[in-house]
């Protein structure tokens, strides 16, 4: 199937991965600054939630996704897809894992399944050549 | 009270639906590409719903223009919005039809609401200048 | 279509909606009572939505039913289903209609699907055998 | 005020809060004894966000009742009324409260403000009456 | 930690299982024999989505299971923790799964933990005696 | 704490507010010239709601803040935040509401407490410049 995929938007798309990733991380930076630890504590236990346990993170990050995409988050849903990447999901499991959550979720969720269509090729493509997939 | 629409943000809302055109006819030709045949199905069946029965087509749009406002997602507005016109919902019509969607819905409908009023006031622009109306 | 609808939890279902009808009536009177002005129009407001204008009340009680299914609030999708078969919504429409907020909604729609097919029958049998259908 | 309010479905309001209180109290040890400690640590940050800080107890239960009613959880909204009863939110303080909730999320809220009406007469009672207002 | 999971409720849990079961049948009996097609076929997209395919059986009802959980839909939880017991799904990976449906859901998650424990508890103790998981 | 908040996207964000007030205007004005009386009269109980009353602005506009962050939409969140530096809620009061906010509506509501975050500062910093903060 990745045949298939030809590119979009290219290299705008990294780009706004790379928008994504600055102020993802310049406003992080600022809200830990805060003061206020019970926010602090939330954002330890949302990363913990995804480590490795008795289930495995690449399974951990496709519930991810799959709540994202059901709650049509389009941040999330591109913070779990480029973990879901870097985890090895392949393309016939990530169509797989979306399809539940368009069934789940229904058609308001299809302006979700575009974007995540999109993001998840720009990683892939990132993958390909070995740029690093970060957050 | 069409009278009373002066153009918003003129050629730019057109060139927006144009953008939005492009790229949903893009991801979608990627995604039906993409193997996973429930989507494919689940795409038939989105587009089905939709059809003349016992209910007609404007009818229809209309059911799926509300759903769209009160779970707030502007690119389904949009494309209501647009058959809607093609369907020749009047003016009032419209705005009955999203009124009952801001009373279930709330305040948190209005920003979708402005939206709404946007693409329908754009929409029937291009109906009246003859231009396509099609996504 | 309704011969196929054979009973289900007949007499029962009749009484849950007389119950429903009950605890609306005597806590939308406390809550009228309550002092709270706003609260009040707000509720005018609601009613007014689904009058006759340009759109015919029944196409505005189709329009809060799928509003009601796809936001999963069983007591509104009772309300409307009440006032839709009023109206004399025929089940080709009816479930068309709540086809559409399936399609949008999704299968976390489905379990308010049962409820909506259930209450509908019931209002379709009160109607038969001449009970009055009011809230 | 509180004069108008005459009670509803008395002692029965009352053993449907004792109902909720057992059930919640005794899910809460299984999830707790789960082993799970990161479900732990969410359940003590949930507490935690409303103890009194540069905002008052009496001010975070009213947010925490707004953001209850807005997202229609019967449980949750319960919960908060218990506390802003015994913080002295008082009738007039309550409704233009749940005012708030009713505007920004619609009509759909309103079989949750039927319950809140119900579940706050019958905290109210409980207080007059000397009983115990916990969870 | 199977041991530290004593009775709930106990015959009354499943009997609310089996009285779930019961209406879930005859409600889709009738939603399948009103003549309408698409929503016949949305059915059958629904069951196939959780077919074995690229992902496993069980991870896709642990994807539907937290989908359920952050969309708060008890019968949808139900549904699918029932394949998960049958899937074999360990108390270790639930509590896992459902800490991601809390964390990405939040607290109005929690009455729906509740909920889901007791469903998980109740569908264990079935599978220990013996007893047919279905539905 | 005011002292750890550096300028992001300085002028940028200011711009934004402007470019999102001016849209704001035009929207409304044309959603008011429609002809709908009902949808005015919402516009008109929508802004009574956060008049003073038992409840103060600034609590009411807390109550705003919390539910617009847990229903997730950036254009109520900037608009109650603009009210809520005027009537001068304190970071430690603004973080202690998000708070709320962020455990009650899980990581799916992060995105837009980061958005939050920003339009608060940029709020902070218009007033200590003695700059104008309307709608």
């Amino acid at each position: 199937m990745e045949k298939e995929i030809t590119e979009i938007k290219g290299g705008q798309a990294m780009d706004s991965l790379e928008t994504f990733k600055k102020y993802r991380q310049k406003m992080n930076e600022k809200i830990l600054a805060s003061g206020n630890k019970q926010i602090k504590r939330f954002f330890t236990l949302d990363s913990r939630a995804y480590e490795k346990g008795a289930l495995s993170t690449k399974v951990k990050e496709l519930l991810g996704l799959v709540a994202s995409l059901v709650l049509r988050c389009n941040d999330c849903i591109t913070y779990h897809i480029i973990t879901c990447v870097k985890e090895g999901v392949t393309p016939e499991e990530f169509f797989e894992a979306v399809n539940i959550g368009l069934i789940v979720g229904g058609s308001i969720v299809i302006p979700h399944l575009r974007k995540a269509v999109e993001v998840y090729e720009t990683c892939l493509k990132m993958k390909k050549e070995g740029k690093e997939l970060t957050l």
